[in-house]
């Protein structure tokens, strides 16, 4: 019941279900053989309930959560918790990459209106063009809907500027077209800044009121 | 269907299945709202049938890991591979205090002997005594046993020292007592090795052959 696994360069032994949890620990991002077994062994310490939780909250996860049919953030029901929100202004878009974006203005607390995730930016290189992405439903939700405005909140990569401009062209026969600032990050010092950033701080830069 | 979740300092929000899983992931050593958010994504990219492994092989290594009934290392069967494998040296017993040492010594791939494990060392402080450790099972395999020697791998921290000390006491009267050597690690600097570690490698220094 013994199984040969790499770890650290060197083979080692571990009974075969702790093997097999490492593997598995082990397809996760970030966590090498070293981290795998340490997660593993607190794992084996911990009560049969925490574990079969953690077990459960996986599947589950998997199983239930979606994405929204309006705009495509992950959502456990067909349209989500967002979209669903009346207090929210139905009347702006903002547009982001992934989910993680939505999850990251959310915390900031700022942004009182409604999202679209395109679900990644246009990447020929690895073959993503306009239709892998959910800008068709885009179009139409601006064009159907009441919307005074489309804030684009896209990364500035090289995709992410193509994308920008690609969706910008497309939106702006409807409705007002904006995008978030780039700049000198807050608590950012000009010093070490790079070149790009502060070309867009200078780019970017307003009247002192 | 949403939950308010401490993340960050900051409250956000994620729809429920999604939050159980970034709350179960924080449970993990080392793991914080992050890294966890950061896996709770990854995780519902994957194919569910890799959730699905995942979520088994928590729940199989729980279940089926125990410890060996000979030696406490951690086993799927009554008695482990290493107590069961008839090509390993019976004569000699390696004293450790945790499973996690067993595993760091047979990746050294230099010891052929048995090992002992003893749960734990002696701690007052946070109650655990002798009878706290399988010190008595110990005391039995080398007074019924044929053994050689018992050699004494015990982390060199005040509690591991109390332990040492003690099992060395026992075990004595039964059979040869080592313990391994402490001093320089291979490729340490002497600069910056501690009083205590640089005292060790002058007590234990050696004659040039």
């Amino acid at each position: 019941m013994l199984e040969k696994l790499r770890a650290g360069g060197k083979t080692t032994v571990y009974t075969r279900p702790l093997a097999r949890l490492i593997e598995q620990l082990q397809r996760l991002p970030g966590v090498g053989p070293k981290t795998a077994q340490r997660l593993a062994l607190h794992i084996l310490k911990r009560p049969e309930t925490e574990v079969q939780a953690l077990a459960q909250a996986l599947v589950e996860a998997k199983k239930q959560v979606g994405f929204c049919t309006q705009c495509f953030h992950l959502s456990a029901e067909p349209v989500c918790e967002i979209c669903r929100n009346s207090n929210r202004d139905r009347q702006t878009l903002c547009v982001v990459s992934d989910s993680r974006d939505v999850i990251a203005l959310e915390k900031t607390r700022e942004y009182q209106g409604l999202y679209h995730v395109l679900g990644g930016v246009i990447s020929p290189m690895d073959g993503i063009g306009p239709e892998q992405l959910h800008i068709e439903p885009l179009i139409r939700r601006v064009s159907q809907q009441q919307i005074q405005e489309v804030i684009l909140a896209i990364a500035p990569s090289i995709e992410g500027e193509t994308t920008t401009l690609y969706v910008g062209q497309l939106v702006k026969p409807f409705t007002k077209v904006t995008r978030i600032a780039f700049g000198l990050p807050v608590g950012g010092d000009l010093e070490y800044a790079d070149e790009v950033t502060l070309a867009r701080a200078l780019e970017g830069r307003r009247e002192l009121q």
